[in-house]
């Protein structure tokens, strides 16, 4: 397996575009994008577990339970369509209904996500032109994914892509994605958008099952702020083009496909992380050694999604009784007493915790560490087999300034 | 019942008295405190859920489970006595050790108390200073109360006491309290260190009864950032000075202690909330006509905690999107399309959400009233006949920059 450029456009049989068509304040923020498939894609998707869901996460779910492939995806940022009644729906259906009229395919082929401000009705005459615009100027080169990757943004200050290139049964086979997440970021599920497309031939069973079983150690382990979104929705498309055998049950083409896909997911869980509204460094936080890997999970969860922790690592501050008490109330096994707790950056790395108590070490060395653009803590709870990683950011003044005025 | 003027030392034979000793660093700063009941006070305590425990929390809770009357209680500030192992445990009997010897009582008649930083040791000549300077100097009137109550400040901005009076069968009785906590607050327990004090004459049992009952309502239904500290405590002592007939079973005399003890709690916790670490308001959410018990408070709790909303209360900005969406991910039961929420303060009512869409508002005149010192979030969920409110603050830029640098 290789990275490649490019995003959801790598594949073979992908075409995607982004431009501004007028939902966002401002003149030139593009704010939608579309992504389509030549020939017909099976489809597998996750979503959020909000009990509040966003009209699209409704539509996409429908479309996902009824196990049909799809061609084509309609992505608007700037409003999310949640919490608008039956008006989000009917507006959902109609933006799919008029892509479809615009792509020559049916309407249930066409998925539908929407993100920004909770309760406002999408301004479906902006819609229904950006429709227009990009189904007439969809492009199959990097360019064509990358204009669509920067349409989904929000908050984010960084476009998120990827793609790579493997090997199934002699054939190279490609897989791209690109996501956008910021603020609202928290474990629970297929956390924020996130838009993979594959050129393999493989089972929409087997992508379902590849898909599900991924999302738990990548998007799953990502938190900024603890606040689940209700239009999270992580979706991949595989349209066959890349013309393998067809991956039809568990094997060595399988592992191959899994192992893109968890790489690919686990890139951008990691970006979503590392832009964290306001962010200024990616928080990695292992656990090694837990009794279960539920444990593993919660326990690293709960130290990266502690505020107290943020901000200990936005001030470069080795405030490690803070790592402690965070695993103590994450609800996960483990004795205190028995904890190591090393951080580590690519300035070096120390031990802060020997058996649940300060190890000896320089305040002013832990702090230097913690000065990279990426710190990892690695606690040993030493107590089973079991290992879990969970990305985060530091608590930073940005994070208040951009939630307190987000709409303005 | 009426409020009066004091602290802990309004009750009838409670004395106490606070003082600078040196733990914290600095010259000014008073860290220490002492409270001490002239006869033997009946005692009970609810103490933190975090799997990590500060070594006096272990050390009280022996005493609570004993089951034994007390006479005194040591704070001291600056140093919390958590992941400090068996040194931390000798520390803190030492500690009783050395108040009982000052006070010639039992060791096991003292309570100790710290709040501060984690993982660093006590240092154990200050204290032995700093306990026999406190238990020469202990006061019976209001000063000492206060005097106790300004020594066990940590980041908290306000010293926090109050006091009560009420009859009991024709007798004069009263409580006192005072607590402490601003940062590394979130309800699961006795959260952040409180002590109340009665005259009251009434059993052990009935103690421990009132005070389990009513914590879930006050104490445990307050976030400042949903960290759950390692040293929470929260303890009442009843020494029976008042004279009353003795309290020994459920009935009116009871009802009047638990109305007494209500209010003090429900009064503390709020000054918690509204001090929370760089807040600028104390925010407050009713969750009504909720299923069950269970799920009001739960809804209640996860709108008060959630980094988006408490961010956007501080920037008057009226976001319900992000209240809907901490009440979806919530796990309380609840029907979005059924849901109604107003914000209200002095300065005004206004309803944002109507059947779970919004509501036609002012969104000038909603900031206004968000403008206020402090802010109720009215839910109406429409779902059942329980209710329940939890208190929080608003997440400002204060707030990272003493977190991100509190041992400095």
């Amino acid at each position: 397996m290789k990275e490649i450029n490019g995003g959801v456009t790598a594949p073979k049989g992908f075409k995607a575009f982004g431009l501004r068509a007028g939902i966002k304040p401002g003149k030139t923020n593009k704010d939608m994008a579309m992504v389509w498939s030549d020939t017909s894609a099976n489809y597998a998707a996750v979503f959020t577990t909000n009990r509040v869901k966003a009209a699209p996460v409704l539509w996409d779910r429908e479309i996902a339970e009824q196990g049909k492939p799809v061609r084509a995806i309609v992505i608007n940022s700037g409003i999310a369509n949640a919490c608008t009644g039956d008006r989000g729906k009917k507006d959902t259906e109609e933006t799919a209904r008029m892509a479809a009229e615009a792509l020559s395919v049916l309407t249930n082929e066409v998925l539908v996500a929407s993100t920004g401000v909770i309760g406002a009705p999408l301004p479906m005459d902006v819609i229904e032109k950006g429709i227009k615009e990009l189904s007439g100027k969809l492009q199959s080169d990097i360019e064509g994914g990358t204009l669509a990757a920067e349409a989904i943004m929000t908050t984010d200050t960084k476009k998120k892509e990827i793609a790579v290139e493997f090997q199934i049964g002699g054939k190279r086979v490609t897989m791209g994605g690109m996501c956008k997440g910021s603020g609202m970021i928290h474990p629970n599920m297929g956390t924020m958008l996130a838009f993979l497309t594959t050129d393999a031939d493989i089972s929409a069973e087997l992508l379902r099952k590849a898909l599900k079983a991924d999302v738990e150690d990548t998007f799953n382990m990502v938190s900024v702020d603890g606040d689940t979104s209700t239009n999270d929705t992580l979706m991949v498309l595989a349209n066959g083009c890349a013309g393998n055998a067809p991956i039809t049950e568990e094997g060595e083409d399988f592992d191959a496909f899994k192992k893109a896909l968890h790489f690919i997911n686990e890139y951008l869980a990691k970006r979503i992380a590392e832009d964290g509204e306001g962010a200024t460094r990616l928080f990695e936080v292992t656990v090694l050694n837990a009794k279960t890997k539920k444990d593993a999970r919660v326990l690293a969860r709960s130290v990266v999604s502690s505020n107290l922790t943020k901000a200990a690592i936005f001030g470069k501050d080795a405030n490690w009784g803070r790592i402690l008490c965070a695993l103590g109330y994450s609800g996960g096994e483990f004795t205190p007493d028995k904890t190591d707790v090393i951080i580590k950056s690519n300035k070096g790395e120390i031990q802060l915790v020997k058996g649940g108590m300060a190890a000896s070490y320089s305040e002013e060395r832990a702090s230097k560490i913690l000065g990279s653009d990426a710190v990892c803590a690695i606690i040993d709870v030493h107590d089973g087999g079991f290992s879990a990683t969970a990305w985060g950011c530091d608590l930073t003044f940005d994070y208040v300034t951009i939630n307190a005025d987000y709409r303005s």
